[in-house]
Order: structure tokens, then C-alpha cells, then sequence
């Protein structure tokens, strides 16, 4: 079977991680990215073998000034591919729709642009038949995705009657010094936030409602979720859901998980064991916080926001693209993209069936 | 009526706050405070004309040496008073009680000590009948004092069926240069946190679960509650409640209070018209964020960790010396320590009975 | 003497306190104040008597919209003024400029104006005398401020041959929650960095090269300073010229004074003796860090960049206004703003003359 | 030749590093590392296929309760070794010596160590001959070593006469979460700092005077060197001496670095083209900040101060060894680390001799 060309739009935080991960399936060609400046992330492109394209002539002539090898405009690369990926930043990818649509092209947008920019918004586990052959679908942002993987696990064993989430923000990505606060704490006055409408475009069964804050951090988000189940359920059986929920891992703080500095330390300790990032794509759930009252369910969980809609993102090129079904594309992504290798079991004791179970520490 | 005589033991943040406090009522007389080192705060102690008195010897010396005058040992000065302000760091103020028992005095412990310290858990407005006579005292910490102020009142007006708090916490006071985290996000994994548990304390007919996570910032606390009532309710109705509990103040967005931040900017800007300290001392409920739909409640407010305490301090010198009601004591207070001047009214828009209300922007 | 009449345009971090300390010289009237928006810090200015004018009809109505009461329009204020304090952002100064020479006013711009926006760089210390009945004067940021006052101390004592510093500067003010960095160390990398230059505006003879890099902090600039003098001195002669310069306070880490938290917090501790700020008009000095070899002098500043230039600002009002000297002047700001109240004596043992000082601890 | 058998004392920040980075010498054998508790790093350990050992019977037990398989007690670790890397805690390596003494092994220390507790402090570029087939090496500190490295590539090509340095210090590691400031600046009050003096014992030629502040980031510490010549220097010898020197790398803002951020974010983005770690071995002088003015030479770099004691380490377990020449060594642990690996050349335009450089933007 030919492999599905692939173009990415947008050489930043997500581009360059869905770049490196299309590179890495074996039914999928990179064709090209897209780059405006001819600053390190572009230099670091053209060094791992990826064509380099820009926008406009403007770009292409401060490449040549540089001497940053580019390969042509975008248009270019966009006509010769399958499907685009859409990595602009936020709002932006919308103003390339018209583009795309009169090229003819199947393009994938990220979370940053609204729900209306595409037919479907995408998580593969919740709803990837429904992106099926689709022109253009949305692969839901970072904690829209966190929170669509965990709470669609949950309401398929228990049912979810109504949830409350709170979204403690990393205020800014790890390499944007532009942004702050520095020691502040700023809430999303309006409420929901939009995260708990954007849940809903992906699993509209489950009720939610979110409440967001921003923190002067820059490494992962934080949930903190409460649901009210529709049937009870105990921390044992909750903790055997997320253990075969994919792309959910159970962590502990008895292992010396105790924030979100150490998970990320330890996705650089790992890091070489997955091929080369710290990402972590899986959405880390404490085991410790999990708390399960009669219907009522607590847990905390982690996000690694720069790169857990990344196999998404793959996922859905299989899905627009039709060519295999949802659990041979995430066997697939998760397989190339080494997700789960260099992962450590989380010191759980389960106690017994119907009881709250202990903990080692 | 003579006035009560009162001994601070300890001043760091908040024992200099309740000893700027005690020195402002017409009712009471700062006999002295006990501080360990001579450093700036003992200066400006001495300098405000507080007699500052040591623990021990060693102290003596010491403030001797750096030519800070020490009154004498902190027992001569517990032995002259009336009532002993506990404001030692969490669980010191328990290993001073055999003292305080063996000299026969009345002593308030602050909310670092565990509940069994003392015979009532206090929060003026909620239990100060209570404490009222009592030898032992304990004003809870900020939290869960914000907590009670606010959750009393809503259950007041429409009953609370269960409440869900998340509690994200500034992690080192802004003196304090030891404490991290820096850039991190560091969750408490046992649930409830103990805050919930310490608000059931001083209003144990609140049903309500905490959790909490510690935040890179230094200045102020932030709760989001989420609350079941026990009667359908409204925006204006939940308004109309906040605008008439003591030590509570709507703020609003609109006005720029985006952020913990710009409430402490505003309480730097209006800290001439409260006597010098930009100290906040009612809990700030940001208007925009009352959300009600039927008997669900939620919103969000911030707590000024190092001052909220210090009025209920007062008034719990009032309850154990029985020498007012609670009216009176909060009203005497408030007025003493200007609590409430320099406010600005929050743009705020009450709309129709029943209906969301509008806000300005 | 008629009252110098003083408008103050632009009511932020700066424009805020020059129009609280000129409301508190008796040789000065504030007539009023500009402000865009109708936000808390307009409110609070209504709330402390000050007349609020804004700088469009837009303005005009958004306040109406609002209920915040606006005096009139700034064109109005500045017409019946002698003198305009012009505290807009940086660079929107200068776009101001054409309107006070068409009004014939003259205007203080602030340091975030180059320095051809008028005719003198002005440190009151430095070279009041040039600005004597000038129309144009621009009071040099907080920065060149601190360093303008200490290097020219030294100048005059010892000669600088030459200076190089180390500018580690706070990235945000303490109510802007949108700049960064967070955890990030942004060096400038032109170097000399803009304030040895701007420094050199003030005092040309003194030679001065400065590095400059931003932290994540809001509170305080921190100043690494490392001079050769023209003739040797010694640390106690130092100590002795910095305990003989106006608006420059020695400080030491015996006292706690440990980091820029601690000189803030020691500011929150005396803001009630200066009447209710947390300002610090003065460059505190680190006598620890004082340290002299020969012709070698290295020493450590803390600036609180929000302030140390309101004194300046109400020095420079006298100056182009030719109403008296600037020893006059500069005694008459000092009393006014309280300036050195509530300071505590510096732990500093001054040891024999030629010798280093010893320290307490 | 036989391999030399190594273990890691300590498997922290540094051992884990070390660790990695001798299990890539085809010259050594990692016989094992030293955990004192089964967390996630030791989990991390075990399945890369490390031995882990213990300190004693209690963390033996305490392995066994949380079923991480530890391999044995240190002590019968470092009897079959023949270099130990002591990579405990600052100031507890010298707790180990004497047990190294009574074993008769050779030991190499970190930079927390004094320097006295071994007969050399090590550089390998600078003085590698002087630690062959001694019994106790110091790899000094991430900040000395890189001052030694780009200090002594100036020296042997100018001669320094005098150099002040100043270091703003990462205040925390990533993965530690316990310690501060959060929101603060604070100064090593006593100068010089110690970095001055423990550089000279590298490179005791070079006059060199520090000064150090702490600052609320957790990534890298950034120095700014300013020095007199020997002999008068240009900006472009100055850049051709960088580009000479093992172990050190040009960058320029003109890429996008502007900060420590991007360095470390270059630093992610290139991990899989050395092996998976984003360490950044090499010293990181901005070339756009290399300022030469006669004699006077400033620059600012950057230190990852997790891992560029790494390669140091390596080279000293062979010179302590004697088993090879210093540029024999250096070759080959760069080449076993890729040190160098996904390296992109900096935006340097290297002007006409004797002129200042012209940067690209």
C-alpha cells in the first residue's frame, strides 16, 4: 500500500513533534514542513533530513540571507501531499482552511482552533470512527484530550451522572519567555472555562463542567476531577479501568512521583528509551488521589500539554485517510512512537475487592 | 473596664500582624511580644515601641551582642497577662501548652496547630458564642478560614448538600526564600486534604471535600468551590448573600482584578487608607465567577493568607475574656484595624430576579 | 508662594506614586490625573480626592458607562497646570511632547524616554542645578537612578577609573500578569546594555560599562557593582561614604536581610511609618557585600524600581520651576514622603580605619 | 586491555548521568550503581539493566518491600571496582573516604566536595596530566568547570590580568521541589563567592574574582565574565578561540537564542541525535555577547549544570587510571556521549580582522 504524504503546517511546540512522529510510521511519508524563520528549529529540521518549506517569498529570501536551506513555498508541498497537518498557531489554522479546501487537501487542525473548523473533533479512542474518510477533522488540544481519554473510561464502567474539573494551567510553554505571570495565580473568570463545552464535542454523553486557573509554571497542566458516577464503584476497580484504558499510565507518589517536576524528570531519565524526547503521551494518573466515595470519584492527573495529542494526531491522518481500523492505528502509532516503553510500574498495592486500597508508603 | 492585657508569643508573619492589631484596639494593651533573633523584624519591632521579650538565655545574649534591648524572658511576660496570642510556627504552639496550663493563662493557638490543641476551633462569625469563656482556642489557618466565612453564609441562606473545594496554594510566604517549588505543580495526594476535615470543625453541618495543590507563587491562596445546595438559588441571590457577610468582599474583572496580583496591587494602593499595611483581610470573591445553575453553586476567591486571620485573633481575645458579644467584638475590630476601608465597589450589574446576571464587560 | 500646579499624565505603576507624593508637599498642588480606563486604580484615585481626567471623549463615556466620575479630558488639566509630570509607557512620552510645547508647559518625562526627549537627564543628587528653570527634564529610570546615586558618592570620594555592572533585573512589576519569563535567566546581549550609557547622562565623568539580564522575579533590580577607584580606600571609608549619601541606605545580611524578599518584606513591616506604602525611595546597600582590595571596590544593590524615582520626580518639579536649591529641595521631598522612617539601623561594626570591617556574623 | 570496572556512588542529578555515560565506554565496565531508595529513578536504573545497590540493610529491606531488586550492599560494589565516582550529596562524599581508603580504591568526587579531599581538582582540558594515577580526584563544580574551560582557552591565547565574573545560579535543580526562592533575587553576600577562589584550583594562572546571586529558575546558571587582557584581542579572535576550544559552543540570539529557555529547548529537540538525553555537555557562549574593547573582554555564557561535569568525569576515571593521553581521552568519551551531536552552527558573520564582528540581525 503507498504511503499517506504528509505535509505539516507549522514547525512549532506540536509541529515539531508530529513531524518527528509521522516520520517514524511506516505507513507515512514526511514530506515537508512548513517554517517561518530561519531560526534553530529550523536549522535543527534540516539537520534530521526534513525538507524545510516557508510561506512566502519574504521567508524564503531571510532563509537564503541565513543560509538555511529551504525547499520551496508551501503551496508547493501542500499540493503534493495526502493530508495536511495544521500545527499554525491558535485561530490561525482557520485562515488556511480556504487553502486547503481549494487545493482539494484532507487536513487535520489542532486544538487552538474552534470546534467549527472541522467536522469532527478527534480523540481516537472516544470517537475515531466518526473522522472516518472525513476532509477535515480537529485533533482536541492538550486538556480536552487528558480529560476526553480518562472520563470516556470511566463512563463506559460506571457511567459519569455529572463532573466537576479543575484546570490548574501551565501559564506558558517551556521555551516562551514572553509570557507570564510570574507569581500569580489567574483564574478563568467565565464559567465553564471552554475546556468542559470542548470535552463535550468529543464525548457530548458526559456531562462536565470546568473550572480553569492559570499558574506561573511552564511544564504540564494539572486536573483535578470529581465525578458523580452513575453506578458505585471502589478505588480497585477504578484503578483496573485506568490500567486498561491506553494511553492513560497510573503513577504513585509513593515511587516519588510528588509533582509535576518529577514526572518530567523522570521523562528524561527515560527519554532514551523512547527514542530520543521527554515527551510523555500517556496521561498520568496519581493512583494515591484516587479516591472513591459510593458514586462519588476523586483523582489528580498530569498532562504533558506539548505532546499527548501528538499520537492523535497520527491516529487521525489513519482515520481521514480510511485505511485501517481505530485499534490497528493506535497499536500502530503507539508501537512507532515507543509510547509506554521505559515505563515503570506504579507502587499500588490493590487491596481487597470492595475496600479502599492501601498504599505502600 | 480594664483593659485586657495581651503577650504575643512569636512574631513572624502573622504574630506582627496580630500585634499591630492588638495595639490598635481601645480595649486591650500589647504588654510585649517574644522573638528569638534580633534581626529587622525585632528592630522594627522595638522601633514601634513594643516591648520584645526572648525565649531564653541564649536569645538574651544574642540580642545583647547585636545591641537590639530585650524586655526580659518570655515567661515574665506570660506570667503579667491576661491572654497568650500562640502565633509559634505549626506544632511548636502545642509543646507551650504545658506552660501556658501550669501559669493558668488563656492562650489562642492559630490554625498550624492541630484541632485537640484547644477546646474550640474559631472563626468569629460562625462559632464565637463557643468559645466564649474557654481557656484554649484555635483560630484555624487562612484557608480553611476563608472557607468557613463564605460556605456558613451560603449554607445560611440555601442549605449546602455537599461541597467540593480544590485549593490552590501559594507555596512559600513572601519572606520566605527556603520553601519551593520553583516552577512546579505539586499536588497533596491524600483526599480530602486536611482542610476540609478543619473546616467541619468551626461549621461541621457543611458537608465538604478538599483537595489541594501547592502553586510557584508566594502571595495569595485561591479556592474553587463547587457546592450542591439544598434549595435552588441565583446569581443576584448568592450576591445579595456575599454582600452582607462580614469580611467578605466581592471584586470583579471588570474593575482589573484579574489575578492575585492585581488584588494585592490593590491592596498596596489603598494600604494608606487602612493605617500602612497593604494586608486584605476580608476574603475576595470575584463577582464575575458566581455561577449558579438550579442548586449548583460555583466560585472562586482569593485569601490573603497572612492577614485574614488576624481579625478573628482579635475577636477570640474578646470570647475567652467574655467581655462582649460577637457583634460587638467583630464591629469593634473592624473599625480598629480599618478592615474595609479603601474599598472600592466591584462593577458589578444585578439583574433581573432569577436571571444570570449581566456583567459590564 | 503660590502652589506649583502639577498634573500628572499616565496613572500606572510610576504616575500613581509621583501623584501621592506631590499631594503631600506643601509647596505643591495636585491638580489632577490621567488615566484610559476605568479599572480599581481609577477608583482608588477617586477615592483619595484626586481628580481623574482621561485623554478621550471614549474614555469619557467609558467612565460614564462605568460610573467612575472623570474630571474632564487631559488637554483641559494640562492647560491650567504649571508642570506635567508624564508617567504615559515608555516611548508614548515623546508622542506627548508636541502638545506641552504647544501649551508652553513644561513636562518631566520619565526614564523610559530617550534621552533627546529633553533637555537634561536628571538625578537630583547628581546635577539638579541643570535642570534649574529648564522646560524639559527627564527623571532617568530606576536603574540609572540607583546607580547615579552611589557611583557619584564614590566619584567624589575616590575617583572611578572605571566601573563595570551587573544589572539582574526583576522581568515584570508586580501587577503585570502577562510578561515573562517564567524559569528562564534572558540575558540582553548587546552589550553594554542600555543603562551604562544612560547612566553616563547623568554623570559623564563616570566611566561604566553595564551588562544586563532578566529573572523571573517581580519584586526588585539587583545591582552587582565592581569599580576601580582613582585612589585606594578601604571598606570602612565605603561604608562611610554610603552612610553619608542621601537616598542610599546600608543594609546587611546580620539584620535577615538575605535577598530582595526580605528588604520588600522589611518595606510591608515599616510601610505604616511612612505613612502607607511599601516603598523603598532609597538604594539599599549590602554593607556585607561591600569589598575593597587597593583600588578594587565591589558592592551589591537593591533597587525597588517602582519608587526610587518619585523623590527624584518631586526634586525635579523644583528645579524647573527655579522655587529653591536643591538642598532645599531634596530636604522638603525627604520630610514629605517620610522618607527614611521606620528604618532600622544597619548590623554593621565598623572596624579600624584601613582594615576590613568585621562583621557580626 | 582489560575494561576498568566502575561504580557509581550515588545515583542522583550527577550518578544517573555518570552512570549513562560509562555504560557507553567501550573502556569501562559499570559494575553498578548506589541507590539509597526504591523510587522511580531506581526503577529507571533496574530496567536499563544497571545493578543497583544499597547503603545498607535498611534500604536492602525496604527494596525488598517495594520489589525493586537491589544487587547488594555498596560496600561489596566497590570492592570489586576500581574507580569509585562518588556522587553523593555535597559534603557526604568526604564522609566515604575513609572507606575508600581502607578498600585502597581510587575515587573520583564531585565539586560539593572541598578540595582537599583529594589531591587534584580537574579540568580535563586544563591540567588532566596532573590527576594520572592519583588516588583521588575532584571534578569541580558545573560553574568552575566552565569557567575553567573558556577562562583558559583566553588565557593561553591573550593572558588574563584580571577577571570578575559574575554567576546567576539556577536556585534549584528540575526534579527538586522543596527548595526556593520562588519571586526573589538572593546574593551570596560574602565576596568573592567561592567559585572565584575553587576556580584557581584548576587554573591557579588566572586572577579571577566571582560573585554570585541565586535566582528563582531551576534550568541552567548564566555567568557574565569580564576581563583584562594580556594583550590587546579582537571580537572575531576571540570567536575563533571559542570555536577552537573541546567542549565549548558559540550560539547567537540571532537563531532564537535569547535565553536559557531556548537553550534547553534546542537542547530537547536535538536528545534524539545524541543518544536521548537533552543534556548540553558544552559550555554556551553567546556569540552576539563576546564585547571586546582593547584589552577589555566580556561575554556571557551558559551552563547546564546537570551534566557538564559529565564528560569530566569520564576523563578523570582514565587519567586517575593511566590509561591514555589527555586528547586520547577527550576524543573518545565525546564521541562515546555525541557530545557535539545535532549541533547547529551559530549565525556568526566573522567581520574584517581587527574590526567588531557584524552580527546577522
Amino acid at each position: 500500500m503507498a504511503k499517506v504524504k504528509v505535509a505539516v503546517n507549522g514547525y512549532g511546540v506540536i509541529g515539531k513533534r508530529v513531524a518527528d512522529a509521522v516520520s517514524k510510521q511506516d505507513d507515512m511519508e514526511l514530506l515537508g514542513v512548513v517554517k517561518q524563520h530561519p531560526d534553530y528549529s529550523a536549522k535543527v529540521a534540516v539537520m534530521k533530513g526534513y525538507k524545510v518549506y516557508v510561506p512566502d517569498q519574504a521567508s524564503l529570501d531571510n532563509f537564503k540571507k541565513f543560509s538555511v536551506p529551504a525547499a520551496g513555498l508551501a503551496e508547493d508541498l501542500f499540493k503534493s501531499c495526502d493530508v495536511i497537518l495544521d500545527c499554525t498557531p491558535g485561530k490561525v489554522g482557520v485562515t488556511y482552511k480556504p487553502l486547503y479546501q481549494k487545493l482539494g487537501k484532507k487536513a487535520i487542525f489542532q486544538g487552538g482552533e474552534k470546534k467549527d473548523v472541522a467536522e469532527v473533533s478527534f480523540t481516537a479512542q472516544c470517537n475515531y470512527d466518526k473522522a472516518k474518510g472525513k476532509q477535515f477533522v480537529r485533533v482536541v488540544s492538550c486538556n480536552t484530550t487528558g480529560l476526553s481519554r480518562t472520563l470516556w473510561a470511566i463512563h463506559q464502567a460506571f457511567g459519569i451522572a455529572e463532573s466537576f474539573v479543575v484546570l490548574a494551567r501551565r501559564a506558558a510553554d517551556p521555551n516562551d519567555i514572553k509570557t507570564g505571570p510570574i507569581n500569580s495565580l489567574v483564574p478563568e473568570l467565565t464559567i465553564p472555562s471552554h475546556q468542559g463545552p470542548d470535552v463535550q464535542t468529543v464525548i457530548p454523553e458526559v456531562p462536565i463542567t470546568t473550572v480553569a486557573i492559570k499558574c506561573s509554571t511552564t511544564l504540564m497542566h494539572m486536573h483535578i476531577i470529581r465525578a458523580k458516577l452513575k453506578k458505585p464503584a471502589t478505588k480497585d476497580a477504578v484503578i483496573k479501568v485506568f490500567q486498561n484504558t491506553p494511553r492513560v499510565k497510573l503513577i504513585s507518589g509513593v515511587d516519588g512521583f510528588l509533582s509535576t517536576s518529577h514526572i518530567m524528570d523522570y521523562g528524561r531519565d527515560t527519554a532514551s528509551l523512547r527514542g530520543g524526547r521527554d515527551d510523555l503521551m500517556k496521561i498520568l494518573v496519581w493512583a494515591d488521589s484516587i479516591s472513591v466515595k459510593g458514586d462519588e470519584l476523586i483523582y489528580i492527573m498530569a498532562i504533558h500539554n506539548e505532546s499527548d495529542v501528538v499520537p492523535e494526531t497520527v491516529d487521525a491522518i489513519r482515520a481521514v485517510m480510511n485505511v485501517c481500523d481505530v485499534k490497528t492505528s493506535m497499536a500502530k502509532t503507539d508501537k512507532a512512537l515507543m509510547i509506554g516503553a521505559g515505563e515503570v510500574p506504579a507502587a499500588i498495592l490493590v487491596g481487597e475487592k470492595g475496600k479502599e486500597t492501601p498504599f505502600l508508603c
